[in-house]
């Protein structure tokens, strides 16, 4: 039994899901957008966590590999009758069902459950911990954009990408942290000193270079600016900069945006217009956002496809496969 | 790239509309109700506002045209995180859905969803502005009613309909004002003064003739009588009369029924028995309560086929044609 | 028209859908589950309570025999803008759906349906009335349990079933208390005094044996052990046992598990570990939770078939349909 936890996975593993979203996307160009593959199996969508729209692009992903899709949110669910997790992923395994993706906000909570469950689990985003959907859309909108349509089998070598924000506590960033170097790419991490992670040994945070000023990091002209939701909702009596400090640093704004030349400029969504970055820059030619949004549905369809359609698994999953433990 | 926002529309676009409802109508006799012309097509009921009735009519029919179906309600989607109409909207097109089904608090939402996404948008009712499906499906209840099952290619001339209630306030009231006398319908508009539109230069109100007293309409012997929805959660601290006051002017009392005759008795539904009408019209066979809830599944057949089914495009659908713009 | 209101149903007709339950749970076992019995037929989910267990049971069911599945929660329905059950009825029978699965907090709202709208309605439980799906599926499961694969045709005879906790205000328990013994086994109904139903004439409780002592009941040696979810949240304020004095004398420790060798533990969830049952209890070889929640998809396929698969009726139901009235 294989399930996707986290983004940590080895290089080809990796490349080959990619390829696969690869095959998955041409379906966004036709009029009628089923496949076959997983007709007759049944996928639960269990998001403890609201998020629209996660939950619509695995769901839509489902249907369009022909799967039943069954959407259970913690609201009014078992669970918060005071059912325990165990209690609920095996009560949703006994129905007979062939996957679970999972939304929670607890870290940790997809790999408890992929331990339980004896189904594949798919996270979709655990608490501050990971999204490795998420790290995979971004890599596959990102590829394209840099090799066109000829990025299969190509990672993302010597691209120098800055991801900017509350990285210290976004599941995005840490997910991105492990795929992106693995597919060969310089990831800089940048956010106010309150809002990187704790620093090794070594200096690095994640394993990573990490950096306060922005303004510094787009001198040195990255190929990539990856922009995370400030979530100040999450903020409230913490040390953190304010609204004002943060738009002064970390925002990127027109004038930011000008030096930065043709760099991608990513953000996972949903933006705060003014805060992140300014709606030049989320409208521009070099704003992938929606492209994102298109590669999450290709990249979920290539996830489920990968663990859900047994026949297909032996063809196209390297040995060694890592997150897709 | 055609939608449907307003029931603005020319004489013959709607009755082609009705015609291709009629088409769908006869799914409801039979065993299986599936038409393939919609598979492999997705469609999302983007709802902001609670409702079910219209949500699962639109849903139904989708998914009797084979389409999937994705229903995305304000509650808990990004945009309850501050995220613009505009780039939920941009996002939900992203993922490669193929038209967006609307409800909405904000008159003009859909609209403007229409200019943003090049993709079919279908109004299920915005504000206090339009709510053209349902206005749909009081004509063709309507229409049904008058000319039976040679109703094809018919319109309404010469019809004679009051719409009762809080016209100013009433999205229901908007459209029917709008489409009613486009097939040739004579409409009066009744209600308190404080629920009637503000009249124009020459008198009127939204075009049509508005009274006060229904009791003189009533003694006019229309052919029906449509009785808006009283929405008194909406009323509070306004200027309007109270519950006693519409029960004694308005209501469609055991009284003012016998006086009808055989009137058509119509109502979008959720009733308020006993406010605006007694049970005994709710109920009688005059009332075309429920047919016009099963023309709503025909007519959203329709509307949904005429926009998505892209090869019937060419065939079916005039080459003016107004609402569906 | 045929429903399933009650379990109260004859022993043959009993036995005939658990045995279509089993050709149903052959699917469980396979890659493709999907069945073509209900393509073409629409199925409504009414819940004006929330239970995503058993209405992702009915979803599932549904779509493995696949029928078009629409989810109505009471919340934002047109019923919480004061429609009442009947308009809310007939108005998603209008819409053309073929049958409507029901959960409410009203005991006997089902059974109105029935006879106000004309299509199958499913009692997925009703108040403190009856749950008959429920009780089919703990059928199901122990006569699994007890005849393994050559269950097919078997009853339940002799087979000596307590069920424990509070039965006076349990759909469970009540529609148990009719099913369980129509198939020929011995019931005793445990619990505190206040839990306990009031006596008929003859000293009985739901014409059943009732008895206050687990312990005296576990020294019988019962075949099985249902529990019941204690509903904490129901009993304030109401003359009730605490949590202590509940779990003193009515819950399955470890203790008494050791003294009820190999008798089967029910329960149908969601559990409150440590308080109905211990751990040890729930997770052991004897515990027949999770095959009880397999089991009810089983039934619900089989009772979804029998009522709206037309052609099958003739063939499969027995002309005394008691329950399925």
């Amino acid at each position: 039994m294989k399930h996707l936890l986290t983004a940590a996975m080895p290089r080809d593993e990796a490349i080959g899901l990619l390829d696969l979203a690869e095959d998955m996307h041409q379906i966004q160009d036709r009029e009628l957008k089923k496949l076959p593959a997983l007709r007759g199996r049944t996928v639960v969508n269990l998001f403890f966590e609201d998020s629209t729209r996660t939950r619509s692009s695995f769901e839509i992903a489902g249907k369009w590999l022909s799967a039943d899709v069954i959407n259970v949110s913690g609201k009014g669910s078992s669970a918060s009758k005071g059912e325990s997790l165990r209690d609920t992923g095996l009560t949703i395994a006994a129905m007979g069902v062939d996957g679970v993706v999972v939304r929670s906000g607890a870290s940790g909570a997809p790999a408890l459950l992929a331990d339980w469950i004896g189904k594949p689990v798919i996270n979709a985003g655990d608490g501050t911990h990971e999204h490795p959907t998420q790290a995979l859309l971004d890599a596959f909108a990102l590829r394209r954009r840099i090799h066109g349509r000829a990025a299969r089998g190509k990672g993302l070598d010597g691209v120098r990408i800055a991801i900017v924000g509350d990285i210290a506590h976004s599941r995005v960033a840490r997910s991105n942290a492990l795929l992106l170097p693995a597919l060969g790419a310089e990831v800089t991490l940048v956010g106010p000193a309150a809002f990187l992670p704790v620093p090794a040994a070594d200096g690095t945070r994640l394993g990573l270079r990490a950096e306060t000023s922005l303004d510094a990091v787009i001198d040195e002209r990255p190929d990539a600016l990856m922009l995370l939701r400030v979530q100040l909702e999450r903020q409230a009596g913490k040390v953190a900069p304010s609204v004002g400090e943060y738009i002064t640093g970390w925002s990127l704004t027109d004038e930011r945006l000008a030096r930065l030349g043709d760099a991608a400029i990513m953000h996972p969504g949903p933006m705060n217009r003014g805060l992140e970055l300014s709606s030049r820059a989320a409208d521009g030619d070099a704003s992938t956002v929606l492209a994102q949004v298109t590669a999450g549905v290709s990249v979920r369809m290539a996830v489920l496809y990968s663990l859900l359609a047994s026949d297909h698994a032996a063809d196209h999953r390297p040995a060694n496969d890592g997150g897709l433990r």
